[in-house]
């Protein structure tokens, strides 16, 4: 029986130890602090439990124009009741749930957890620390999904512990007044979003001249305007020459001169790979911020040493890092598997919701694949007149002498859950017009998928 | 050029019309009421409107459970402020949007529109009254898409005029306090749970043993449970053998001796095809109350008469009745195209949303299929678990022999949206293990499509 070892228990460890034991093998999963790893804990989930939170209040809004003299009183009244220690407490149960359901997952496969800090001693032996004591592993086959952090580049280096970042932003004790998030990316944007809708004066900072600099223009500008329109600050094109307390919390210098106040200070700005315990050096690999060098396919880092999440550097989401995480425990376990990072979707919980699949514009260009683009407009959506969803769009790209579709972007309402559908047809490897046959129900957001392809 | 005259401006006709100018053809759509047909003026759209509000009351409890004191209350007050008159107006302009758009494409595409009522006088020609007379147009080829209208059965035929039936429930000038609810089809069940959000006390018979008889039996199973849970009372197994007006409204006397005294009935019961003035015996074609027999596949009623929509019977749903619009004009215009109502999706929008596509277990069970059933519950969702949705689950049905996938049956969030996963994986003709290697976005509903196929 092959003994696997996997190091980590977030979204790329603890699918790997199921893959692996799926497999036949004896798996040991070591974990230094929580299953589920951040984006349970301190990402994915706490960010949705709360920006669901943010999306009721929005949703409530249109009730106070429906109802009775004094509806639209009683809205503004409600949203200002909200109890952050309530809603904290919410997403606090909703993780502890999940946490238990992985514990469930990897007792029935009958997966060892071990609480503990695990450290390479050769290409065969993991040595853990765990309160009772160190243990030597054993491991025909060994993962690293040891995962990321936040990054403190300068000069927020000398604040750390100080300002916020995703693993304790979600149980600060109280709201700040203000904020100013560094970085205009997914987090970034996320956290202003929340946090602007549950009252909290918000500043964006980015060093880009937009905001969601790796997603397509088109949406980031959307995303831009109905920030603006809400009012948070947007401070794009400059980054932070020095940051210090103050009697109050932080002032921020920017590269423009402006000087920004807040009474707190999120950094977002990056992701560091968790390595520096791993005593990588005793297995002769190198490692940088960004994590290590693996195969991009086979996900294999030397030997029967694999890697998988975010230390690949390949693509920093929880759904890649699953993947990789099954994709190394199957190559590890003699059944070959490939792991593509162009199919890996991307989903953005701002109001509106963002998500992408497959190509981009910027990549087709680079790629010189002669693109079309089909485009709909929630406008022109009957579910979406109906329901006051208007602000979004659909866009395919495909490629416009094969009719083969590429990419998908959305901006909308359900657009991470509508993403799935360019995600399998992806898969499927259909055509324009092997997609214009699908029916799609109605009054259904979908319909903007086949709309947009009928032009 | 060729001349077509499609009559009838509903889900059908419309996008008949649209295509049929599109291939050239030099086309009239007579309608004799409102374009867009009682889809989006007396069904979908106006429903949906309605439903999103019933939607965001809900939505909105969850917000008094995580306010400061006093939250719960002012949530109940804001639910009571509800005004059936700014809710309807919100739905007629939504209404009024569409049918704007409708008439803009029409127009955009070259094709004539005449309000009138139209006949025929032989199979070349078609008479329309209008209201500046009659007029005579020759034609190559008739699309007949005039829709169905409420069916009044005994003993309701008396009450005509008298009680709701969907063409005037969305207009009536105020919220009754009780609404007995005759037929626990679709549009009974999803006007159920509408009214019973919006305060009015309501009951729904249903002859069948069932709501939803139509549909996947766990799906109406847990529609039942949550109706009950609200206090909707159910009547399954019963029809009514009597029903006259009283002092304050209604009684119904049920084959089971029970008696239902409401302030207001609403007529479900079935439809009936508005073929009645259109003179059908002029061009030696027979109809019935469910329309007339035309080919499964080309739509082709006799020589260049074609129907589409409700009046073929095949599919009473506004989706099924644009592709069938769509594949009649093409037919006519020389451009062979086919039906295939198989690929229909069918989407409810109660809450929970209930939705499917392709093959269900009775279909499968008649037609000797080895079905096998990929199923994954809300429960175990990190979307649904963090936003509070766990309420629904994902159903895939695979043939067992080849794990080609055959259909689907959701239920709970999303599900009318998330359909469209399923019926573009159908048209690709998808197998379990190609649907697989997707990679769904986390943390969204659309994962639990990926996690069924996984067991």
């Amino acid at each position: 029986m092959k003994k696997i070892v996997v190091i980590g228990g977030g979204p790329a460890g603890y699918p790997a130890a199921l893959q692996a034991a799926r497999l036949g093998a004896q798996v040991t999963l070591i974990e230094k602090h929580k299953l589920g790893g951040v984006c349970l804990n301190y990402g994915c989930i706490p960010s949705k439990s709360l920006l669901d939170i943010a999306h009721r209040l929005e949703q409530v809004r249109v009730l106070g124009a429906l109802g009775t003299d004094g509806a639209a009183e009683t809205v503004e009244k409600l949203i200002a009741s909200r109890d952050w220690q309530k809603i904290q407490a919410r997403q606090q149960k909703a993780t502890a749930k999940l946490v238990q359901g992985i514990a469930f997952l990897l007792k029935k496969a009958g997966v060892t957890v071990l609480q503990g800090t695990a450290s390479f001693i050769d290409e065969h032996q993991v040595a853990v620390q765990t309160e009772a004591g160190q243990q030597i592993l054993q491991a025909d086959g060994i993962i690293i999904a040891v995962g990321t952090e936040a990054f403190y580049p300068a000069p927020f280096d000398q604040l750390r512990g100080e300002i916020l970042d995703n693993s304790t932003i979600f149980s600060m004790k109280e709201l700040p007044h203000s904020l100013a998030i560094v970085g205009g990316g997914v987090i970034g944007c996320e956290m202003a979003d929340l946090m602007h809708t549950l009252g909290v004066e918000v500043h964006i900072i980015e060093m880009q001249p937009r905001i969601l600099p790796l997603e397509d223009e088109n949406a980031a500008r959307i995303l831009m305007q109905q920030f603006a329109k809400k009012g948070i600050g947007l401070h794009t094109g400059v980054s932070a020459v020095s940051a210090h307390k103050t009697d109050t919390g932080f002032e921020l210098v920017l590269s423009n001169q402006e000087k920004i106040q807040t009474q707190a200070v999120l950094a977002a700005i990056g992701r560091c790979a968790n390595l520096a315990e791993l005593k990588l050096e005793n297995i002769g690999v190198t490692w940088d911020r960004k994590g290590v060098k693996v195969d991009p396919q086979t996900l294999q880092l030397k030997n029967n040493i694999y890697a998988a999440g975010d230390v690949t550097g390949l693509m920093l989401l929880a759904h890649a890092a699953t993947r990789q995480g099954e994709v190394a425990a199957s190559n590890l376990c003699g059944v070959p598997a490939v792991y593509d990072n162009t199919r890996v979707p991307r989903a953005i919980y701002t109001s509106p919701e963002i998500a992408a699949v497959g190509i981009s514009r910027v990549q087709a260009q680079a790629q010189h694949i002669p693109l079309k683009v089909h485009k709909s407009f929630f406008l022109a959506n009957g579910r979406a007149v109906a329901q006051e969803m208007t602000d979004g769009y659909v866009e395919w790209f495909s490629n416009a002498e094969t009719g083969q579709l590429l990419g998908a972007s959305f901006v909308g309402a359900q657009s991470t859950e509508l993403i799935a559908v360019a995600g399998v047809a992806l898969q499927a490897g259909m055509t324009v017009e092997q997609l214009k046959k699908v029916i799609f129900a109605h009054p259904t957001l979908a319909e903007s998928l086949g709309e947009a392809l009928a032009r």
